[in-house]
């Protein structure tokens, strides 16, 4: 017999000033859970939705109160030796519980799982949840640093492309349930796979209220039983390896984990075998040369069941500003829409929150490797013992539930944590912690204290520098290890930016209206016109004359840039063997960000351009800037990017040059067959620029045979100057 | 009562073929304890001294037999509750105990303490220790990689300054002892300053074989008690710190612990206050710039109570070859040297044997900090359960011991261990595991996986390189956050040559003799004539004429070649904190070496220039290369270096240069007072250098009122090709 659910409680939530206000019967307000004490507050009171123009700002310091949850404890028929217990995966973010007016639990965090047994409180009992106002160093600046002291994540503090809105409640699962006299209260699954893969030793470890013997059984993924064990460990030969999507199949076994006393409990979950580790690229062992000599950069080439992998991939963010409100339904396009774009690595992001189960459980079906972060992200997270006690307490209870799935790659301290703006080092208290944590609780997945580390790089996050280089150009001169995030913003398409702009607003763009609430401007300190970039989109195209040419533009932009800096990683392999843009989705509805996809899952143009620039297999151009100039000579190198697993019959590449409708043709290349993952870099060509008013024209690459490679490039044409007539330019001198 | 020390055991050893053979009694030799199985057998056996000739050779092999120690069971009266404890600190390598022939104990590792309780031996009974052969993994070459799966440091398999000539034995104190119903098994003392060190809030915990209560007494460097407490802990006020010699006072506190039960355990030590951190240099937040951004460099900066300093040290090796012979007289006059050349740093590097008690001691009392690495170097050291349990318990118990003293600076990992020859990275469980003992042991002081990490150096270890750069040129051109290992080799004293290398091979000197053996020729595979470096010292002065003169062009290089890397070192301040040579002492003689110190403890003449360099007041000259040509334009910067702690008055430094007894003033600088630990650039001087025969000429700094701040510069100087006549031209083409 397993854990028997009850019915969901039913829930009341009272705002008050202080912890030990009573509040009047007039107070209380429907809340649901999981929630946000913003989203019952915002229902019961008629605030304006939080995503429309700028909205947001009436819930500002909503934060700021105690809230009280309140319900009753459940009636229920208890048999011999059963408890009644409340549990619940975290709380949003420290909470008092009180069984009639007593306190009885103290809890503290988002991912620390709770529990608090009820058997003994007599059913109508009150039973309440004090949430203590959000943490904030008050004395600082209204910014992620008023988090840098506690495991909340610092993004809903304010991000260039999340907004000040710091979340509070009971943000996960809470229930009560009937567990019989002896239950499983965790269930561990490891294994330790032979060095050629063909066999892995499994333990599986139950941890139960009381002493109790388990059996266990492992299903294969058609569902036919390969174990049946009443011991904690065996012996699984021939596994079918877990990898990800665009490597083989996700394969998932079925573990079954039964404990023998009669009315026991019993546990269901899917588990996979792979192995991950960071390993060092092909010739890094040769750098530095010379004397002084210091180390080679450190390990960031994924290499999965013994085959070192591309990374192409994208960076995570929260999609909901309210973790309460995510269901499967809120992953599962997202996922489909990752997968479908032949990526194979998500990096889920420190500023956010850990992601539920049912991120990872989707991630593992989908064959999607998840680079997973503590909550620590552009601070200085400090070496106090109140804050390690935090973060230890935190860490460990996310890495107990996240080292199941087959779809964690490895670990990471946190974001951009030993650069200038955190402050943070390789001495940091936090960090080691961290480490140390994982290396006890799951040593055989890699961790890193932060990234970037030594040899990768994060940015730049704008199609132009101030140097004046173009995103082509940026990433041609640079030589990382892994692009761990890079940037090239684009604007919201105009039908959806009408959603939540009010009409009036909408042209001319400027700041100081809900552009600038959704990140249009001011967002990003190195850039002011971010994320929208009117200086950059003007600097190309001179001033846009509506907002459908403005967003035309912009996202011309953000689809050659995307699609330049992932093209351009892959040809640097196998020094460099991770590409993932900054970023992949939003939390809201964003007037123009680094993202690929709007809130909740609208693919924006630049997501095809990233689809296309991540499949395995493609017919590629390096092409050594965006604008050109008529009668300029335009050259480009030829590639066929190739991280295919399987060997390739060969083909021809035809590349042409198209402008106003005509076609002027290259070259043509004839290639031999393709070794499994290996890029080959083609002939160059080179042709003399038209004069045409078009001010555009594309590259295409076609390739016979593998129709499915193709690829084209949309470049700026400029134009020649004409001459002006001599007494207009002295005029305007 | 204290425990009562018994008197020494007699050993006796026998050298087996195997782990049953039982010795014959003729087969029985003395044996010394502490010592090693190879100087036994070597007295008994009359093998010549190893330190002569190629006699070194005359002990190949001993390592690979089983030997058997033995002894009896002393008679001692014990009182009620008493027990007679056989004890040590260690054993090289890995032995089983036995009693009255039944093996009672296993143990494995020189740093690891054992126990073995004799109560209830009967007197007289016999005692063995087999040692079992050194671990060697066999199918690897006889060199250092095959020690890579053990704690036993890889120094002894050979190295480029030491002879492979693998120890074995009673290498650390080994006793019987009489300990009370209720003793002291570990003292472990800890605090934490203020951060204003106002005051230390003491932790002494004391683990005991019982139960047991504790009193415990603070005594000040005066010897009066200023803390008497009955519980683990207590604040004091005003702690005097511990600094080093260079900085302050290293002021050494007196604790004494006692167990309260009647009869019981008594324990004193010295202790100290200091608080040791890695900090980011000045300046480093604001690199890398630019993006892609990676990180900033990992911090190296030494900040000692709050104060940063300039690290001014060398690399301390095994001072001798059998760690069992090592006393508190072997420390003592090397570590006084240390202090004399006013350096205040020592690595004690990973591929020899931790340090003992007595020299943490000394160096407690001299004030000198110590960089402490646990016993990994130049190997990969791998992720096997099997080392990673031997290196966890080894660990422990380095860092349980050393964490004690207040000299204790930071432990690293080892040595290199990120480079191409190790071939470990991060992902490395041997590094992670250390780092997590360290954490969880020693948390305040900083840790480091290994030396070089990003941004520190080592090498060169020539005077000139492949390149033709010379040493002045290859540190000018560097940027390193530290030289944590640079090398310039000289040759060994003439005289000091003759005690060791035959008469018949002292001249000419050559490979394949004794000059060989003490790695004057093929020490290092980069340079086919280290260390003599015969093939450098020739292109700066042609062949040598007589052993003397070789030795006299040697040790020039080798002094201005030190000078000139330690001066610029910290001229690279801010961003550069550390200079430390490799290496300062050895542990057998060397015939040439980068060392500055013979052995046992005779300075070579580079020991009197690495002093003068170390000051921390001195005049500098920044000279841009060694060797000049007659009628060539000279330059050098003048710099008051400076790392004192206090303000100086101004002055007047003169620079004059020198050759055949001419003098010629350069320039007078007139200097206004230094600032604390502020180093200040001055003019630069120019002038046309002589044709003269001499073939040298020397730049003297001389200041008014601070003459001890003098510095002079030896450098080379080139005479002008004569015109060749024509006919002899011809002939010799």
């Amino acid at each position: 017999m397993a854990i028997r659910p009850l019915a969901p409680l039913t829930w009341q939530l009272a705002r008050l000033s202080t912890a030990s206000e009573a509040p009047a019967s007039t107070d209380w307000i429907p809340a649901h859970v999981p929630g946000a004490v913003q989203l019952d507050w915002a229902a019961a009171r008629g605030l304006p939705d939080h995503n429309y123009g700028q909205n947001v700002r009436a819930y500002d310091g909503l934060e700021d109160f105690f809230w009280l949850y309140r319900t009753t404890v459940p009636a229920v028929k208890l048999a011999a030796g059963e408890r009644l217990v409340l549990t619940g995966g975290g709380i949003d973010y420290h909470a008092d519980f009180r069984v009639a007016g007593q306190t009885v639990l103290t809890h503290t965090g988002l991912c620390t799982p709770f529990e608090l047994d009820l058997t003994d409180a007599p059913a109508g009992s009150p039973l309440e949840i004090l949430i203590h106002p959000a943490p904030k160093r008050q004395a600082l600046p209204a910014d992620r640093s008023q988090a840098a002291h506690v495991t909340k994540p610092a993004v809903s503090y304010g991000w260039d492309w999340h907004p000040r809105l710091i979340t509070l409640g009971l943000c996960a699962d809470i229930r009560c349930e009937v567990r019989p006299a002896a239950h499983l209260r965790h269930v561990d699954f490891s294994y330790q796979l032979a060095g050629d893969f063909s066999s892995a030793q499994i333990t599986v470890t139950a941890e139960t209220n009381i002493p109790s013997a388990f059996t266990w059984k492992l299903r294969d993924p058609e569902g036919n039983v390969v174990i049946e064990s009443a011991t904690p460990t065996d012996t699984l030969a021939a596994p079918r390896l877990w990898w990800t999507h665009d490597h083989g199949e996700p394969a998932l076994y079925t573990l079954e984990v039964t404990l023998t006393a009669p009315g026991a409990d019993t546990h269901t979950r899917r588990v996979g075998f792979r192995s991950v580790r960071l390993v060092m690229h092909e010739g890094a062992w040769g750098q530095p040369a010379g004397f002084p000599k210091s180390r080679s950069t450190p390990p960031i080439t994924l290499e999965l069941n013994g085959r070192r992998i591309f990374a192409r991939g994208t960076n995570w963010v929260a999609p909901e500003i309210f973790t309460g409100v995510i269901t499967a339904d809120t992953y599962r396009p997202l996922l489909e829409l990752a997968r479908d774009a032949h990526m194979n690595l998500l990096r889920c992001w420190g500023g956010a929150q850990v992601s539920k189960e049912i991120f990872f459980d989707q991630c593992d079906a989908l064959g999607l490797l998840v680079w997973q972060e503590f909550p620590l992200a552009c601070n200085y997270y400090p070496d106090t013992p109140s804050y390690l006690a935090d973060l230890d307490r935190e860490s460990r209870a996310i890495i107990r539930r996240v080292r199941q799935h087959p779809s964690l790659g490895f670990w990471c301290g946190g974001n951009e944590l030993f650069n200038a703006w955190s402050g943070m080092d390789d001495q940091s208290h936090p960090l080691r912690l961290l480490n140390r944590n994982c290396f006890e609780l799951d040593r055989d997945s890699p961790f890193i204290p932060t990234a970037p580390i030594g040899g990768m790089g994060h940015g730049d996050y704008r199609f132009r520098d101030e140097t004046g280089r173009d995103i082509f150009q940026i990433f041609q001169g640079s030589a990382n290890t892994a692009y761990s995030e890079f940037g090239c913003p684009g604007p919201s398409p105009v039908a959806y930016l009408k959603t939540f702009i009010p009409e009036a607003e909408l042209w001319p763009v400027r700041p100081g209206t809900s552009w600038e609430t959704h990140h249009a401007f001011n967002a990003w300190d190195m850039e002011p016109t971010s994320w929208l970039c009117t200086a950059i989109i003007e600097h190309y195209f001179g001033p846009a004359t509506s907002l459908e040419q403005l967003v035309a533009r912009g996202e011309w932009l953000q689809c050659e840039g995307y699609k330049s800096v992932y093209e351009e990683a892959r040809r640097q392999a196998p020094r460099c063997s991770m590409a993932l843009n900054w970023c992949y989705n939003e939390p809201w509805p964003s007037a123009a960000n680094n993202s690929i996809i709007n809130y909740p899952a609208l693919p924006k143009p630049a997501y095809y351009s990233v689809q296309a620039a991540c499949r395995p297999l493609l017919a590629s151009a390096r092409i050594p800037k965006f604008q050109w100039n008529a009668h300029e000579l335009f050259s480009a190198e030829l590639w066929l990017l190739n991280d295919h697993p399987a060997a390739q019959t060969g083909g021809e590449l035809i590349a042409t040059l198209e402008h106003d409708g005509q076609l002027t043709e290259l070259v043509r290349w004839n290639f031999s067959g393709l070794a499994p993952q290996q890029s080959v870099a083609g002939p160059s060509v080179r042709m003399v620029l038209p004069d045409t008013p078009c001010g555009e024209f594309t590259l295409v690459l076609s390739v016979t045979g593998h129709r499915e490679w193709n690829s084209s490039y949309r470049l700026s044409l400029k134009p020649a100057r004409r001459p002006v007539p001599v007494s207009t330019a002295t005029m305007n001198a």
